[in-house]
């Protein structure tokens, strides 16, 4: 089965790469993924898989930080513009870009879903001919969105597992879910798939991501370095006045402000894990003269566990009320982003870990788990509701070359990682049978 | 009269001195003042005044700044060992150490009052001989405390003032009362004495002042200085917790009260006027390793009217509690000193303008106002009821020269400013018939 | 003569309303003044002044708040197609957009000045009915650009000066100086023209506004409420960094902005005087989960008197310098605008004061002087450099009646405040002979 | 041999109750154990061994947190009258109370030392009868001096060690050292004796704690976390001014402060391992009126490793230095203690492991290394200059039933595990030719 997987695998190289190289040019950032949508949703439905979408797997309101009306609107104008699929455009209208693929093979057998996230990042992609996908002609033309995170990749490789499934579906068992998520950045999009449902019946999951400092060739089986977090736009409302002429008639919310950066940054460390506080944008004020009446800030808080990040989380939401409290002046605050800390589940990481150093040649190094850098990945909502349910889950990683770090404008990746990908995933799949849950 | 109200006084100059030096001697601080108000409740009685004193002229709620019971109870103590007059001690016990003396002519006229303060400062006094106190042996014998103000002078003054009035009482009309006021320090006592309705009956009034920086020889008849303040401490209560093995269960008191030193101080300004904030006092913590449990600070404003200190007042009000929800901590504010603004009645500093340039040669100088810097007076909430009531009140500054300012160690005035005063003043009540009110 | 001259100015009322209105409507910000600038000069060149410009009235480097040279381009681009002179523009070209004009009489005389400004402010004018320049149709066709402040009528006012002036140059003695100020909004264009030494020969000089709150009728002869102030922008520069994987790595410049505002705030209050200070904008930081690596901070201080101003400045530098040491990040500040307190010559407002209450029955009341909210005004600068010179300067205040605030986006005066003025500034030329200036 | 050694131990039992309870009413505070080190230093002496003492194993100038010479001359003072040996007193006067004993058993090996310290804590002890210590009468006598950590157990323990070492030392090889050092609490006294030298010669190092929440019958072989940290007192000193009438006047210390303890809390987090950092104690100001002109921060920081420590100590001392030039006030800084983090030598835990496990039936449970709550100690300045020249260290806790914990008035603990201490130390010493340390 191997080598004639390997082949099926290397005759859809090809479509891995063209898929990955049309998303990263026409890349889309969180809750503006429709042209993506648009081809994923059409590819699946040609597959031949029972699709659900729009607001079937997305709950509208446990979406965070969505962005207005008026540029959803602009957007899926841009997106037609770009070659949407118009006849699926309308399930996703209005900022409802996930899809949830469903391939049942009648046989008894486990639920497995697969997680891809979809979305680019908010910066624009260098201009360089040193950036190879600049000099192959396939970088971004959207400004300000860039795929430097790789979900490019994530919804080729979805594609391409779908098709392999397919493929191979007489030899499988159970039920399979493939879960295309938008607005991963920011962990925005995860909670309102989570909410609508898409994983409650969900036995056996399975979250990737490529690159992240981690060797090409090799493969960790139960990343378990994601932080808790949650991400808060606070808005200060005060009153303005004549800084000279009535000083007194103010209500200074860049003061609140200032407090509150200050008030953040000093919440106490916990002692049973790490944690973290950002204010990274505050924007106040509109005028030299003017005492200033508005302040906007945007936090984000993260714990090594959800209990502490919700003990970072709640001291925050005291320092920004008494901060308000101490300039007299009103705040909103909007939730913007969210994601939880979620260990794998062990007896599921040891099955991938043992049937991957076997069955994955490609695979030069497999690791259960591996020291990484502090991120957050909202992944583990699904993980999460998965584990609560008496499922297992779990979040891989397949390191890959990287032209520059994550994030950065000259972010590419060694599109080999793909086929190795869709390989790994399949085979899990594809030996299922193997596991014992239990 | 006036040639036999100069040797009327000037028979009183030793007396004078040896009062002043006996209260400098033997200095007792704001409601402590036990062993000064039974000499002066005692001279008073003995040259027929009828006296109201302790309880009666003070009323008990409406002090501030009262030290602990315990420390009250030592001092008096204190005062009996140095030669308070036990007979009297009784009214005063317990820190009601006021007195109103009233003199009544029984003929037809306003209610004049003067009013003089008793109280030391907490500090020390110099022990040198370039200081004249020292050298002579009347420097302060109890520690931390040290008439560095110059009331020593001014109950030497009401008592003298006393003596001349009753040898002049056939010249009197009407009524008038000598009331003299403890802790004023730190603006505490006169509240209580107004609340007790000391003034509630007069109707003109007269507060003085020696010193202040005005040149030997002048006298100031309108002083229009004075700033509103309001003198608190904030207690903040948090929880301690092992700065290193339990960070996250402390409540952080000095968090608390960094957040509002620095909110305090950065009050917006007024435009209609002048204010002051400061936080003179911070003390917090209990040990380098422990999360500070307590903070406490001595916080005062001030504005150059009353509407001006209670809206920096108010600003602070919201800052303190807001800096308190931010860390999670409880607060008590402890009101401990008070005093208004008040302008002095424009026809009453007239009466006394021309009367004192007339009939008192001994002034080089008399002036309505003078500019000075900002400071505070309870004098102010007699006045500020005189006038609410339909009376006069103004404020009066003796010149006199200084061997160092207010509230310096080496304190000390030229004694003859106090036979001047004493002139003064008596000739103001002897003139009064002279004054139209209306 | 007073008849005449009332005839000569009803006569240029028309004028007066139309260059008004076209100034109004192609409303141009400071250092913009393109168009404006041209119009003045070819008038003025036309009535046969004397005139110097741009780089002649204007020391490049003592300009401040100068935009970037991309928008002065785009400005003068603008300006062309809303009919600037061309012939003129070269003078102006690059930010230089002042005139200085002369009228020499050839008979003995001082030499007297006048100065209005010519800049509209950075905002947006109302489009409603109800506005009356909207209404009929000269509201700024210049988006974020509006005279709200009433400069279109000083500069109206400052051409049917030129007019008038010239009509009875015979009746005239010495030298007059008409000076078209740019920049004022901020107080950002006076200095320059000061160092390039406009006023050095001058003997008396009058700046003048229109509104301020004074009532229609009503001219203050000398007003002395500005306050001196200095306004800079304060940049830091710290290193940006993954606030979850690298938070060590950072340097965080807005914690050092955060304690400066806070530091800023609260610099001590003055007892010499009212100060203020304010930081009116703060932006900081570009991504929720990058640590800021910059800050930009819109700051302005202001005194009683310029000693107070440079306390208050001086103490604002070492908080700026100490927050940024506090966070290990550079800074850079850039002086943005200044002006100073400068109290007006006695003589001087008193001859106004004689000339104006006897000679223009159009003005109800005639004041010295009048409290009024704490503000700042460039021609201080102008006034300082007279004075030093041992000439005489004042600011007069034309009350006007106002539809809004100044500042406020539906902000309008009545016009007639224009003839007003021309005929009381022409009326003191006229007098100067009249005045002892020793 | 372990039989012997078991009754060996068991007649001693009596004496190490007695010693501890000695050294427990006689409580004494870091740099005071007078009393204590005679008593030490004449016990082992008589046993035979080679002593140095005072400053031969204290360096002088990198002792931190001394006190004052006038309260070492007091403590001096009262340690001889409570029983201070007077003999040994002037090798230990003016605080260099150390001693370091020599056992030389003239074979070849290894030279092993034991470290144990002998200082009290700042604090009272419960008057309770429901405190043991009280209710047994050898609570201490000593105000604000109390062994609520253990200390006397320890020191009795090390006397223990050296009467069975002494008994055995025909079966011993190489030499043995008993450390004996003051002030550990605060982290004062270790850094001075490694800087004289004592461990240079030193192969095989265990210092040893009682206690700290592990259960009794429990050893831990290899204690490892112990945090890095520095201790330091900082003062600011500004310039007092009357807050009312001269605030320009003042730099304001108290200022400085609240911007440095808001700054020092929001000090990064280290993506590296965990981090503290605490302003433990504020003391500022003299007056409610008076700008405060100083101001004493307690601080300590903390790492998890000696480089994040580093981290947090460099960037305080940035904080501390920039809040002062914000204010313009000067400041000092005084090391008062510090200790380093240091991973416990792998195949010197792995032999004690063995060695305990097999040969001390009294332990229940033997266990390499478990999680505790984050504190410091500084016997890590032992460990890590025995480490820098090659030898091996770790440190030991013996577990122990409290009465209340650490630090509490009524800490007291089960003194059997002082009998189990000994055998432990004794047993490791015997079977040191068993140890490969290669």
């Amino acid at each position: 089965m191997d080598i004639l997987l390997s082949e099926s695998i290397q005759q859809i190289a090809g479509k891995l790469q063209s898929w990955r190289r049309d998303f990263h040019q026409f890349a889309e950032s969180g809750w503006f993924e429709f042209r993506t949508a648009t081809i994923v949703a059409d590819e699946l439905h040609r597959l031949g898989y029972s699709l659900k979408m729009g607001k079937e797997v997305i709950k509208a309101d446990a979406r965070m930080g969505v962005p207005p009306e008026q540029a959803l609107q602009a957007q899926e104008q841009r997106a037609i513009k770009q070659g949407a699929l118009t006849a699926w455009l309308p399930h996703f209208s209005g900022g409802f870009t996930g899809i949830v693929a469903t391939l049942d093979t009648g046989k008894p057998g486990p639920t497995l879903a697969f997680r891809v996230d979809m979305d680019a990042l908010d910066q624009n992609e260098a201009q360089t001919h040193r950036h190879l996908p600049y000099a192959e002609g396939f970088s971004s033309c959207n400004a300000n969105m860039m795929h430097a995170c790789g979900h490019d990749g994530h919804t080729a490789i979805g594609l391409g597992l779908a098709h392999i499934l397919k493929k191979y579906e007489s030899q499988l068992t159970g039920k399979i879910k493939l879960i295309f998520q938008p607005a991963e950045e920011g962990t925005r999009g995860a909670k309102s798939m989570v909410e609508a449902g898409v994983v409650d019946d969900v036995d056996l999951f399975i979250a990737l991501h490529i690159g992240l400092g981690v060797p090409q060739g090799e493969l960790v089986c139960g990343s378990d370095n994601f932080f808790a977090t949650t991400k808060i736009d606070v808005t200060y409302r005060g009153v303005a006045a004549h800084s000279g002429a009535k000083p007194e008639d103010g209500k200074n919310a860049l003061l609140a402000a200032a407090h509150a950066v200050l008030g953040l940054q000093a919440i106490a460390h916990h002692s049973e894990g790490s944690s973290r506080i950002n204010v990274g944008v505050l924007r106040a004020g509109i005028g030299r003269n003017v005492i200033p009446d508005y302040a906007l800030m945007k936090v984000e808080t993260r714990g090594k566990t959800n209990e502490i990040n919700n003990f970072v989380y709640h001291q925050a939401l005291n320092i920004i009320d008494g901060a308000a409290k101490m300039q007299g002046v009103e705040y909103e605050i909007a939730l913007m982003g969210a994601a939880q800390s979620s260990p794998p589940s062990p007896a599921w990481v040891d099955f991938i870990d043992q049937q991957t150093r076997q069955y994955i040649p490609e695979l030069s190094s497999v690791v259960k788990s591996r020291q990484q850098p502090a991120g957050s990945e909202d992944a583990t909502y699904f993980m999460e509701r998965v584990k609560a349910n008496g499922g297992q889950a779990t979040y891989l990683i397949f390191g890959a070359e990287l032209s520059a770090g994550h994030h950065n404008e000259r972010f590419d990746f060694d599109e080999n990682v793909m086929t190795t990908a869709v390989k790994t995933l399949a085979t899990i799949a594809l030996h299922l049978p193997y596991f014992d849950a239990t």
